[in-house]
């Protein structure tokens, strides 16, 4: 049997038990030029919450009584004359929170997991650490010298946002929650400085570490915490907008930034990215980043939980803050 | 004499009584290199708000009992060896609210009044029309087949940013305050379109008359206006963040736009621009932008209000909206 995550209800604020149905149902037969892939890992993202959510966005939203949408990667088990992928093969892509799933190929990439184990290709070699790569290069004109601040730095792509600004030579302040996190970013990833918002006043912690302002504000949170950066910007500065998982949840509107006229006496910009605009150029950015990985100069953490059942536990560590690094479901064993 | 609007004391919210301060004192002595200048127009913006708070900004806030910072136009009736400008020129730059400013030159420009008059070079050929001129080109990034949508529609900027628009072969919608306005836009200005957001509902009035959405945002108004206008970007948008003017009287925090996270699935960019920054372009602007005012491709509207006594009066106009174009105060007779 397969076992699903169906998407049941959409949820206002935070998804509750009515939100999504374990469902076991058949393992799907294959039409011809189709793979049967085996999920090992689920990615689970912020990104989640907004594809919950009906209206136009960068993608449709998930249908009621469909499997719930992630990221994955498995082992193709069945081919029916597919023509590139064969049994053995190990595959990446949009397999959903199931165990099985049988697709002609569209949107999936074979990935060799002899260079690296399964979870890192839906982690810092996959759709994470690709966010991270374009958005502090393309969008975020890092150069040497800059001040780079990033919030959710422990995170899946924030903690690939502060380090590449590391090799790139800038100055890395990472926003955490917690002591050990903070930790985490100086002592394992090498940031310059760290901010527990949990337990520091925010705009006080900026004043302290980033004394001459911030040239670049990567933002995974939104909030109070963007509206904190954009106090501290420095003139021609750039502000990433790559999610705001503090305002996924919200019941009522999104809290807009109110210091963002400090973009008009700073010559500032903001600007929002969505990764799949990079997906010509992956191959390259995983070159460079397994080259990094293979040096020791980029890191990178899975928090690996096990069990399609505790989903939804699992799905709730990405806003509780209860995870270190990539968040990680594994729904069968390798 | 010199009749003075002086400096008092910082406003909250909206400027009273206790702002300003109209003196009269001795019409200044010259030292070695200055010249006076009788001043005939004052210039009235916006931005003047701004100036009046304390806090870091693109420029010093004007200092208590200094006179009120403005841009003004007057001519030179005494000179003490200045090196370029001598008795009889016209001169344009930040000559503050009052009648006679005795100045090294220092940031003061010569205008030769024989091609336009007075007024106009504090207008479309001054500031208002320079930060038009840069911001919809340079930030807005306008090309041919645009649509574009600016707020503030009928005053100094945002009727220069509507008319390039146009004369660029772009598609223009204008929000403006009040059905005379609207028609003015449409009528007299040439704009596809105009918004009356006095006693159009804004969002179903973008819907109808931006049913494509929008490239390009020119924004002096922030507010509701804003967050509509987020709502309707098409992909790849550029907002100019030129002004705020819903907000800057606010007694309480700026509101921000909620809807900022269009910025990401849109991948659009807001970014703040200060016309300062272009000064050593304004002659280049200045003579295109006259090039088109002599082929009745580019209207200028000023609208005069005289009598120095009668500024604070005259500055509410700004934000009260009863005003046509470039709000002008005649401090003395040409």
């Amino acid at each position: 049997m397969n076992k699903q995550i169906i998407f049941k209800k959409r949820p206002i604020g935070f998804p509750d038990e009515t939100t999504w149905n374990l469902e076991s149902n058949p393992i799907p037969e294959l039409k011809e030029g189709e793979v049967l892939v085996q999920q090992h890992y689920i990615s689970l993202d912020p990104a989640m919450r907004g594809w919950m959510n009906e209206g136009k966005s960068y993608i449709p939203p998930v249908g009621i009584d469909e499997v719930m949408r992630a990221g994955s990667i498995g082992k193709v088990i069945k081919a029916n004359n597919h023509p590139t992928f064969k049994v053995g093969d190990s595959l990446t892509g949009w397999g959903g929170v199931q165990q099985y799933v049988a697709t002609d190929g569209t949107g999936w990439f074979k990935v060799d997991t002899s260079i690296a184990p399964m979870p890192l290709f839906i982690s810092t070699l996959g759709m994470p650490g690709m966010t991270a790569y374009f958005g502090i290069q393309e969008v975020g004109k890092i150069k040497e010298g800059d001040i780079v601040l990033v919030s959710g730095a422990a995170g899946a792509v924030g903690s690939v946002v502060g380090q590449i600004s590391k090799i790139k030579g800038c100055t890395v302040i990472g926003i955490a929650g917690g002591k050990d996190k903070c930790d985490y970013l100086v002592n394992e990833l090498g940031f310059d400085a760290a901010i527990d918002y949990k337990s520091e006043d925010i705009h006080k912690a900026l004043k302290e570490k980033c004394p001459k302002g911030i040239d670049v504000f990567f933002d995974n949170v939104g909030g109070e915490i963007l509206d904190a950066a954009l106090s501290k910007l420095r003139m021609h500065a750039r502000i990433v907008i790559c999610g705001a998982i503090s305002q996924y949840n919200n019941k009522v509107r999104v809290k807009g930034p109110s210091n963002y006229l400090s973009l008009l006496v700073n010559r500032a910009t903001m600007q929002g990215m969505v990764v799949m605009d990079y997906a010509k150029d992956y191959g390259k950015a995983a070159q460079e980043m397994g080259m990094w990985i293979a040096q020791g100069k980029l890191k990178s953490k899975e928090d690996i939980f096990t069990g399609i059942e505790n989903f939804q536990d699992t799905y709730a560590r990405l806003f509780s803050g209860e995870k270190k690094g990539k968040l990680v479901l594994k729904v069968l064993e390798e």
